[in-house]
């Protein structure tokens, strides 16, 4: 079997990710979300492992110290995360693991976890992304102003991506960011395990 | 407008390249095949630039000369290649131009061509393509043994290549190219001018 393939998928915020991602779960069904860790406490309905990876801060504070932590973020007095080895474990399994993380972060992940595959997904422009952020109707014109301003700053790191993937149409960025991956499985550095087996048979 | 993306497409006799081809082109309509060169006479029902661009001996000896073919044979007495300017013409009008390349030609085109996206189209397995050889049944037993032989040995070269396909299924073959095509021309380092276009916005 396959190694399954690491997908960071970026955007500023209003790019619709959530969107294409809900409907590329459906599409790929090779797909899974990485299962975040924290350390506040488990609620009702939630699952250990499923929901969170619910840990203390002793336990959290060392995986950071042992570069065991792929990104993360302090909330509320609790810590937020990815664990490296949720991923590397589903990744074993064969499952291709999507890695949703904030634009800046993206940048660190490909440093630890050079295997990653990078896409940022891009506005079809400012004013449509200030539309869409104004058409939520929840947002009030100080919050569209600074999202924007903070578009235009995560924009500037898109060229350090792989691929640049536009949310005009959601069908069509759906189908694009799933090419994307269908491809970098085809990469032939991916399969030189494959090769072999089809030369000695 | 964007540049048009150069795709070389090889692959061993008997793993269904043309096939695949054909039910790509409808599939993808920014996809052409590039058109060759030859100084074979033109015959009924041909025409110039649609068919092949005739040209002279001479001629041709001179865009060998230039480096202006990107790869060619003789035949019969005519050679037949692919000048480069045919296939940088199309790339500039924004359509994406298929170069069918023998495996060990397309090697040579990385060189010459280095935006090229190399696609190795490989048998499920050497026993696979031995009985797809054989279900034709125009070929004799000595002609199905050194296919098989010329196959093993251009596999050698697959890795190579930037992206495996195998075409076990036709369908899934054909989706699997498209989805290579449109990745490429998702690639960051291709849509620069785009990005900068959103940031403009």
């Amino acid at each position: 079997m396959n190694k399954g393939l690491p997908i960071v998928i970026s955007a500023p915020s209003g790019c619709g990710k959530d969107t294409i991602l809900e409907q590329l779960y459906k599409k790929n069904q090779n797909l899974v979300q990485s299962v975040s860790a924290t350390t506040r406490a488990i609620r009702e309905g939630e699952t250990d492992g499923v929901s969170y990876h619910f840990t203390t801060v002793e336990a959290f504070e060392k995986m950071i110290e042992n570069g065991d932590v792929l990104e993360y973020t302090s909330y509320c007095g609790n810590y937020y995360g990815t664990p490296k080895k949720a991923v590397t474990d589903l990744l074993a399994q064969g499952k291709d693991v999507i890695l949703k993380i904030e634009v800046e972060g993206a940048m660190n992940i490909k440093k630890i976890f050079p295997e990653c595959v990078l896409i940022f997904i891009l506005p079809p422009s400012i004013s449509e992304l200030e539309r869409r952020l104004r058409k939520r109707g929840t947002e009030t014109e100080e919050t569209i102003a600074a999202r924007t301003a903070q578009a235009r700053n995560e924009l500037e790191f898109a060229d350090k991506f792989d691929y640049l993937v536009v949310n005009g149409d959601l069908d069509k960025a759906v189908d694009d960011v799933n090419a994307v991956i269908l491809a970098e499985k085809m990469k032939a550095e991916r399969n030189a395990a494959l090769l072999e087996e089809i030369k000695r048979s």
